[in-house]
């Protein structure tokens, strides 16, 4: 009953849909995206955009209808508990224009670790997974997560989420990206022209920079990224010479 | 100069629009937007939606015109800075078909605070609005945000963004929103009936439960909030005696 992936080729386009009030009235700072991000980052597999939304039936329904069609594959995250304000299983099932069901092998796992007196109403809902929707089991906890056409769903509990995602990262390994970063004593306005140069005759890469400080000083850090390793270490030799130009003007 | 609010009845619904590859690929921790959930929350606005894009115009464009549509207000985060891949301006303009104009006032008072001299390539950059929007000048930085149709543009750098935001925090003042807490003893799947229930007659009121670990022992958070204080007073009441009685059982 774990996870075996159909995947072919694997994913190279993500998005992430994140679904709970919590998050949006500012009582739980997100986790569950920026876990995501840095594993995808690590496989080679692009995030592509994130998405929060409320604990608001319509609105999962819609956005996850975008984003399934948009994208190679989307992850939510959150809504699978016991409680009334966990809606994300019957929307996933409404998107797909298929029920919701009770597992029946999911069931059994559950009745077999709680003990049938103890399966509440409460844990029985989390037995319910969309009709076609595979169980995904993970070391963190006996209730699954589920994955149906290209919509993988996981709990919002950072832990759990972040077990459910590694037990089907395999389904997302693309050429792995790097990342250098390089630091520039200057403020970003002074070498923004010449490093728009260097990215426009280097189209493999990509070159971000962001702004920094040092005492009262703005300075910038530059971030080169991509797949071609060797192209990276070129264009961080040559942003470095750029600067060290600057330092002489 | 600074922003003068035109909106006679403050904004009911609110979407961020977070732009940035660096939050994408992992590399920084989304913080904006959890700031302004947060500010947002404390000034009875609901935040409706975050959406998080990289740096690309059509996407950012694209998105930017739902959320335009779809909510009162947008908040826009990241992109407004000196180099190539800060496009959030630009992106904006095309948003709303307009041009992306060198702002005389803004030039002039830019002018005045780096000396002509120094007002690089880069600098003069951000001097550019869209055609039509006002500018939004905050403490922490010369160059400006922009105030278009229903957008506010904000910087991405997190001290700049809080610092914008509260400038025009005026413009999303509703009824306050009040929240307290619960802690149960139980998990969430003891009381997830009755928790339902408790909802169901209480509709005016939003009733979020959460799990939670004492222990070994997993427990839950319940989360009361709404506009009304004294029905959120009594809820708490009602739900502090369940669970008096669950414990009884």
């Amino acid at each position: 009953m774990t996870h075996a992936s159909q995947n072919a080729i694997p994913h190279q386009s993500v998005a992430i849909l994140i679904i709970g009030n919590e998050v949006l009235s500012g009582r739980t700072r997100e986790a569950n995206a920026w876990f995501a991000a840095k594993s995808l980052f690590d496989v080679g597999c692009k995030l592509s955009e994130v998405a929060i939304v409320p604990d608001i039936q319509d609105k999962i329904v819609s956005t996850l209808r975008r984003l399934h069609q948009q994208y190679d594959a989307v992850i939510t995250s959150g809504g699978i508990g016991p409680t009334h304000d966990d809606i994300t299983m019957q929307s996933v099932a409404d998107a797909f224009d298929v029920s919701l069901l009770e597992h029946a092998d999911t069931l059994q796992m559950m009745t077999d670790y709680y003990g049938a007196d103890a399966l509440t109403k409460g844990r029985r809902r989390m037995a319910r997974l969309p009709d076609g929707a595979k169980p995904i089991i993970c070391e963190k906890s006996i209730c699954p997560g589920a994955f149906i056409n290209n919509v993988y769903v996981f709990a919002g509990v950072p832990h759990i989420f972040a077990s459910q995602l590694t037990s089907v990262l395999g389904d997302f390994q693309g050429i792995a990206f790097h990342r250098i970063e390089i630091e520039a004593n200057h403020p970003e306005s002074s070498f923004a022209q010449e490093l728009s140069e260097i990215q426009a005759q280097h189209t493999a890469i990509e070159i971000g920079s962001y702004p920094g400080r040092c005492g009262n000083q703005p300075t910038g850090k530059i971030c080169v990224s991509g797949t071609d390793e060797v192209q990276i270490a070129q264009v961080k030799k040559i942003i470095e010479q750029m600067l060290k130009d600057k330092q002489k003007t």
